[in-house]
């Protein structure tokens, strides 16, 4: 499934020159972004953990468990993002069970590439 | 919600000896499992990542992404576990939202977890 195709008719989008931050680590927020057009980068402290490109989403974190914002999101191209509420994010998750398994797939794959990171910042301190 | 609730009734339990691999890292496998007793460990390599314990899963990411297992998981204690298909996984996920909120922050967590190991191990190899 295409998870751009749910938001790419909505006229409610926000738009990121380069360079701009769109979410800072550490920082409270209630929303969640759909990539619409551009891509994002994820940075943790000053290190890049990966760009996310169109049709994929930022900031999910903070909608599931609450906490800080768990990474940097900077917009490493002109972007235009759709934002996706508490409210609208809990209304996927009841209605439509292919979000949540999309967003557990994104989560997923995150933490694999956390797991190579790891594993490979092991090999090279050994 | 406690998770357990759901499965404590079950009569589809395995059980696992202290010391006993549940699960090897790099496996094919289709099954997860909740916890009814005892603690299990997760390992990448040879480092641990976290105990699980009672009430918790392990095992979600190969049924969410169908790559091999991510992790080892070792019985740290006698274990009782129920096995959760990927036909019931799928089956939970569809029709019960709050059991697909909860496999979002067991995953959350982890990455919030595997963030602070990064950023520890970043500040010590600085």
């Amino acid at each position: 499934m295409n998870f751009l195709s749910m938001f790419k008719c909505t006229s409610n989008t926000e738009n990121y020159r380069a360079g701009s931050t769109i979410i800072k680590e550490g920082a409270h927020g209630k929303v969640m972004y759909a990539i619409l057009d551009g891509d994002v980068e994820l940075r943790i402290g000053d290190k890049p953990i990966e760009v996310v490109t169109v049709g994929n989403v930022i900031g999910e974190m903070a909608l599931i468990d609450a906490h800080p914002r768990s990474a940097t999101a900077v917009a490493v191209t002109d972007c235009r993002l759709a934002p996706i509420s508490e409210k609208q994010f809990l209304l996927l998750v009841q209605e439509t069970p292919f979000f949540s398994l999309y967003v557990m797939r994104v989560l997923a794959e995150r933490l694999r590439k956390m797991d190579a990171m790891l594993t490979a910042e092991n090999q090279d301190g050994a």
